[in-house]
Order: structure tokens, then sequence, then C-alpha cells
């Protein structure tokens, strides 16, 4: 059998030791593309760029090994990387290894699964792996045991169209996975307000978690919690099925 | 009963017409603070300002009317609102008029929606209105009606914790509201490539959406192609419960 063709992105850039660990992993299991950005594009969700033309270069090529940086957001990196780059549609996308969760609403925020969004509703099975650290000497090292597990069980198994995997892992030790639901639970007390020289006020992003349902146990925040790597099956497909019949009980 | 109090935002910047056609309908249902770009915020998705801090400033203020405009994405500006600008949560959402479809997967790009779900994740019913004309002078005067009538229903019957409502209208005469749910599809052949005049290469995202399911006649696409509008109830929470047990039989 040829070796897998894998795509491999983040939202970190090109030079997060995240990125590097994930590639270092992918290579023993088959060819890889990696297209990151070129730069931090954390909180990039979905964003595409309209406004303005992407550009990307070539970084490295080995055998078996290319690397690309783009000057986009993830969710750009993999549209050019299906559409201008790879000679065939790879057979699994993987992006990060973020610094920092993506359990919960965060999904929604994240550039890093903006990408497996994207590299999901092109038919490709995508994972994305993030670790509770934010921190750039985030200790991966107890979490790429079960990246290559979990890459190699998706490799066989496959992925059912339109569902791919958010993966996240805690820091120290860890205990095993958790297939796990994503937690109810949104942000607060979200702005530092400062002053600056000229008396105008500015408004920096920060703010707490505030989880909904700490007592329940299939969420993907208890799993990190308790020490085990969080595996939520996700879909790009955000219909609410169950409301359809109460929104079209509606007097329209 | 008091007046409810609507948030409104888009990613079309506060000057554009949609957003102000939306704000004058609003302001025969409610008062009304608008917190929206400052300028263009196209496919934005759920992106959120980490690298450098946001401001906000007063546009005008009237009887029932607060207008901010805000340096940040669709979804900084929900945030800033609900976090330092109203005095109490929102009883509405709502974003829009935005010029252009957010149907089908254009929902896990626009800004307009991402704003939604946004608001959405904090309690409060969310609806993002679009039609299916990107035109600065896109002609929303069929689509005025259904909009006030959706948004009465909405806060008559509320929104189940976590769901939101997509609505996009078509162009031209209006058959009625249809209650569907997300096309599969995906965009192909997106990107025009250009030379610089120093001989590179860049990129415009540009593309085709690619309808995977053009016989269903329950899908949001169908909606609008057969001169209804579509209203999607849309969900926050993308665990995709079907496949847990898929990927809990896995070897782990």
């Amino acid at each position: 059998m040829n070796k897998p063709l894998i795509l491999i992105t983040n939202d970190d850039g090109d030079a997060a030791p995240g990125i590097n660990i994930l590639t270092k992993l992918m290579l023993q299991i088959g060819d890889v593309v990696v297209m990151a950005p070129d730069g931090a594009r954390s909180g990039q969700s979905n964003a595409i760029t309209v406004t303005h033309p992407v550009r990307f270069r070539k970084l490295e090529e080995h055998e078996g090994l290319i690397r690309y940086a783009c000057t986009g957001t993830p969710t750009d990196c993999v549209k050019l990387a299906l559409n201008d780059v790879l000679a065939r549609k790879p057979d699994l996308l993987v992006s990060g290894i973020n610094h920092g969760s993506n359990a919960a609403i965060n999904i929604i925020y994240s550039g890093t699964m903006g990408a497996v969004l994207e590299g999901c509703d092109n038919g490709i099975p995508s994972i994305g792996f993030s670790i509770c650290d934010h921190s750039p000497n985030a200790d991966f090292s107890n979490f790429e045991k079960f990246i290559t597990q979990i890459t190699l069980q998706t490799l066989n198994n496959g992925l059912p169209d339109g569902t791919c995997l958010n993966v996240n892992a805690p820091v120290g030790e860890i205990k095993g996975i958790r297939v796990s639901r994503q937690c109810k639970g949104n942000w607060t007390k979200e702005f530092a307000k400062r002053t600056d020289p000229h008396g105008k006020a500015y408004y920096w992003l920060t703010g707490y978690f505030n989880n909904h349902e700490p007592q329940a146990q299939d969420t993907d925040e208890w799993a990190l919690a308790n020490g085990y790597i969080s595996v939520v099956p996700s879909k790009i497909d955000l219909t609410d099925y169950e409301q359809l019949s109460f929104v079209r009980k509606w007097n329209f």
C-alpha cells in the first residue's frame, strides 16, 4: 500500500513547537505536506481572507516532506493546499498541536479547528490536536503516543462524511482517552480595559471560561479536568434537527 | 411590558445599507443598541482579536437608539456590547442584513453568523439575516416584512438554549418561509492566481459553491433557489452525537 498523504496545518504558525512535533509524528505514518500560516493566527476560527490576496512560499523540501508558509488564515491554508498545491486529495488532515485548549465552546473560535472543519467539508478525514497549555514551552511528550494512536485509528476506521475529531489533552500525566461531547459554557469578564497615553480607552480580550455543567462526566471539560484526553466527534452541519419541528410550528 | 432591548451587529460594517435597514425595522419593535464593526469584516467567522486591543466609539444616540462602531470582528462586537456597554442582557440579538448568502456551509465562514453563534452561547435569542445578493445596492424591500415577522415570532416563542436562527432570503419575489436544514456542499476552484509586477504569484479567494444534494427539497439551498426564505435552526454544540458510539468502538 502507498503511504498516506497527510496535510498538516495549525493556527500558531509554521515555527510553533506544536506543529513541528506533529510533523515529526506524521512522518512516521505517511508523506507529509505542511501548509501553515507564517505567524500566529490564534482565534481566527473559520475566517477566510477576502479583502486582499494571499501568498505562500516553500520553506523546505525533503523526501516525504514539503513545508510551506502562507500569509493567510488556517482555513486559507487548507483551501490553498487543496486547490493549488497538492497533486491529489490528502488521505488525512491534522491540525495543531495547538498551544491551548480547544475544548467546549472554544471550538468555534479556534483557527486550529477552523482548518479541521474546512478539511472535513472537503471530504477529508480531519483531526485537530490541542493541549491545555498556552505556553510556547508546552510539554507534548505525554501526548505524542496518543496522537499516533488516534491518527492510525482514524486512517484505519475512516470518519463518516461531515464528521471530524476535536482532540484535546490535559497537561501532565494522561490516564487514557475519553470519547466525549462538547461541554456547555461561555466566556465571561472578557475584557481588560486600559487607557492609552492620550486618555482613550482600549480593550484587551481575556476572560474566564464559565462551565455550565461542571457535574456532567461525559463532557470534554470533565475528561480534561480528570486527566484524560477528550475526543469529540464534531459536525460541520450545524442544523439543530431536534428543533426543526419546534420552529415549523411558528406562525409563518 | 417594557420594550425589548435589541442588540444589532453585522459583518459588512456600520455604514452598510443592510444594517441600517435592520436598525430601522428593529426600532419598530424595541430599544436598539448597535455595535458594528467600523468597516467590512466579511468572512471573519467567529474570529476574535487576541494579538492587539480593540476600541469602540459612539456614533449617535437618540431616544431608543445608540449606535457604536468597533475596531474588532463581529464576535468582538458582541462580546464588547455584553461585557462593557449594555446595562443588561439584551432580549434579542440580530445580525445583518448581510449582503450575500450565509446558507449551507457559508454559515461557518460568516462573520454575520459568527456574531449570532456568540449571542446564542451567551443565552440570547439570536438571529442572522442575509440576502443572496452581494451588491451594496441589494434590494431588501421584499424581505422587510418577513424580518419583522420572524423577529416577533422569536420574541414570542423564544429559542431553546443553544439554538439560533440562520435566515436567508432570495432576491426578487418571495413566496414564503421554509424551515430548512443546512445543505451539504463545499466550495471548489477557489483561487484566482495573479502575478505581481515583480513576477511573484498571489491568490484571490473566489470559487463556486458545489451543492452535494441539489435534489433534496428540505435544504436551505432548495428554499432559496425556489423563491423561499430559508430559516435554519442552528446549534452551537457541534458534537456529532450519532457518531459517539462509532468512535467509542475504536481501539483506545
